[in-house]
This record gives C-alpha cells, sequence and structure tokens, in this order.
C-alpha cells in the first residue's frame, strides 16, 4: 500500500496547526459581548446560521467570518448593537489574523522525513493571504514543492489538482483532519487519503454518516504517517 | 520580439473585466451614507489611509474593502454610525460580490486566438473565491490553462510563479492594466509585459516614477496584443 504514491498533499488548519479552537473561543467571546441581547446558545445558533448564509458569498476564513459576526450582532440585537461593539468585533478578527502559529505534534518532524522522498504540497482553504502568512510565520514553508488554496474542497477541487500536478489519483495521497474535505472527495475519485481526526471540529465539517471506512486509514497522530510512507 | 515566448499571463480585473469603476461607485455610496458625519472628501481620505493601515492584515479583495469601511464609519462618526448604516455598509459589499461581469472589447477574441499557441495564466490578486467566481460568470474559463491567484504582484510573486511554471522570465510574457502590479515587476526581472491602460486606476497602484518605458510595450486596447503575438 501507498507504493506508488507520487505526491502527498497535506491539509494545513487542524493538521499542521491549531486553527478550530481560536474560532470557538472567539465565539464564545462574541456571545459574552452580545450577552446583553440573548442567551448564548441563541447567539451561536444565529451566527452559525449566518455563515452559512454568507458562504456561497465570503467563502472560508476569517474575513468572511467577521462579517458574518457584524451582521448577525445587528440582528440579534435589533439594530441596538452599538459601535464600540462593532470595533470589538473587527478587534476580534484582527487577533485572529495576527495570532502565533502554534504546530501540531510531529508536524515538522513528519514533513522533514516526507520531504525528500516525495513531492510536497500544501492543500487548504480560507483566505488566500492568511494562508501564506500562517505557513511562513509557521516555518514549515521549506518543506513545501507547491502550495494551493483552494475556494473549496470537495471532489472537482481535488480532481482539476489532481490533474494539473499529473499524476494518477492512484499516485495522489491526502492527508487531514477533516472528513469530509480532507478525506471523502479522495476516496470518491478513487485516490488515496489518511484521517488524522482533531478535538474540535467545526459543525459545518461535520459528517453524519460514513459508509467509506475500509477505503481510507484513521491514525490518531500525523507521526503515524511515517509507519506507512 | 515575443519570439520565445510560451506563457502568457493575463491580469483580470481592469484587463479583461470592469473592476475599479465598481469601488469607485462604492465608495461614492458610502461618502454619501456618511455625509450627516463628514465631507466627501475627508472620508474619502479616511477611507484609504484605512485601506492602507489594514493592507498586511486583510489584503486585497472585497471583504477586507468592507471590513476597512465599517472600522472608518465608526472613526469618522466619532462612534456615531448606526447599526442600519453598518448593514448598510456590508449590503455594499454583497452588491459588489454579486455583481454581472462585464468584459471589455476584445477579451473574448484575444483569448481565443491566443489560446491555441500559448500556455495561458489567469494571474490576479484579491479574494481567492470571488476571483473564481468571476472567471466562470465571465465564459472564458475555459481559454486558461491555469489560474494563479497572488496574494500580492511583487517582483518575488512573480519570480517564484515563473519557477513553478518551469520557464525562463524571457519565455514568459504578462498582460494587464496596471504599470506597478503587471509591468514593472517582470521588467524587474528581465521578462516581458505589455501594458493595457485602464481610464480609472485606484491610488494604491499608480507609480510616480517610472524610468522603464523602453523595456515594456504599451497598447491602446487588448486587441492590439494581437499585432506582436
Amino acid at each position: 500500500m501507498y507504493k506508488n504514491i507520487k505526491v502527498i498533499a497535506l491539509d494545513a488548519d487542524d493538521t499542521l496547526w491549531v486553527n478550530e479552537p481560536y474560532f470557538r473561543e472567539v465565539e464564545h467571546q462574541f456571545a459574552k459581548l452580545l450577552s446583553p441581547y440573548e442567551t448564548e446558545n441563541k447567539i451561536n445558533q444565529e451566527l452559525y446560521k449566518k455563515e452559512m448564509d454568507n458562504l456561497e458569498l465570503y467563502g472560508y476564513g476569517v474575513k468572511g467570518f467577521v462579517l458574518s459576526m457584524v451582521e448577525a450582532a445587528i440582528e440579534i440585537s435589533n439594530n441596538k448593537v452599538n459601535s464600540k461593539e462593532i470595533q470589538q468585533i473587527l478587534d476580534f478578527g484582527k487577533e485572529m489574523l495576527s495570532k502565533p502559529i502554534e504546530l501540531l505534534d510531529g508536524a515538522e518532524e513528519v514533513l522533514k522525513k516526507l520531504s525528500p522522498k516525495y513531492k510536497l504540497i500544501l492543500a487548504t482553504k480560507g483566505d488566500l493571504l492568511d494562508q501564506e502568512r500562517k505557513l511562513k510565520k509557521s516555518g514549515l514553508l521549506k518543506y513545501f514543492d507547491h502550495i494551493e488554496v483552494l475556494s473549496d474542497k470537495k471532489e472537482d477541487n481535488y480532481k482539476r489538482l489532481i490533474e494539473f500536478l499529473e499524476v494518477a489519483p492512484s499516485e495522489f495521497l491526502m492527508i487531514g483532519n477533516s472528513l469530509k474535505s480532507d478525506i471523502l472527495p479522495l476516496v470518491a475519485l478513487n485516490s488515496n487519503a489518511i484521517h488524522v481526526p482533531y478535538h474540535t471540529t467545526w459543525i459545518h465539517e461535520e459528517v453524519t454518516q460514513n459508509d467509506n471506512v475500509d477505503s481510507y486509514k484513521t491514525i490518531q497522530s500525523l507521526s503515524d504517517v511515517l509507519v506507512f510512507l
């Protein structure tokens, strides 16, 4: 298994470094800020609904998240939110964009060992500038042959990426924490995928049904990929 | 001249389709919205200053522009801006992201004639999702071999792009409307560039000094590239 692999693509957020917990933290601060207007539960629900309504227009990433928070705040408060509270929401976003990078266990070791043997691609979604900045801050840029920021991670996005790389699906391997975005699209393409679950998952990335458990591997820690590669 | 060219990269905004006039229009609406608080001239100045302050964090594109408008509105109004005005600013952004594409003269004809003879790349900056959406709406996607959304268009970004394409700088040609972003970085790399000026240019893209007039061509309309290629 994995003998024909030529290109390995790795997800970044919550695969190489911490990301989702920062969103959860800001959602919590957002709910605290709006606590004069609503309960935390209702605020979380409304924010998620707003994010889903705006997803097609804004896409993934911090800037769209901040715009959705501002809009949700206006609605939740019945137009009572004041400009200082809006400024606070903008500042949440600026903090997120300026955060230092916290690498996950084994990230650097794995890349160091794989990079002489495979073509390594970073395959991520979100804001292009933000992802480039995180990669630079992470110190991991030197291990990658190519950075591909995708507007989404669906079957068709991977199909085009694999074609562009001029390899067969069987020669491509994706490693990531999201079943929905990093694993199942590759299974559908008869390509390869290794799942490294992370303790925090955005609801939008959750998959309820999964009948494909035989067609990909699940490991507990990123370092475990070295057993197979 | 241009005999060795293998890859032609084209800018998108204001080279293939209308973009900058939409920003000018929204800036004007933004000033009208805030007219109870300040003069249009002062509002324009403050918004531009805010965009420059945020550029490193937000990058180019509509979402960062909207976030800067919200922040500028709070400051310009001394915290008096209300939530309906903030919502109006968010709606300006949503309208921009939903606008139909208005192709510039000759765009489709030029791509149709060049695509069988050269590898064509779309090289643009801004929001990844927004640029992909515009390209799909434009009907021009089929002419391009590759889409490269760059976080910025400086010498180093082009250097990496040319290396990634595995051609020599002399085999690469960039066509675009911005002297600063599409032309001068290529001149610095001893590569090739054709300038197609557009009537509206963002101040940030303006170049005061230009001593390189012999090292690139300037044409009046995109169709004129066909004379040389």
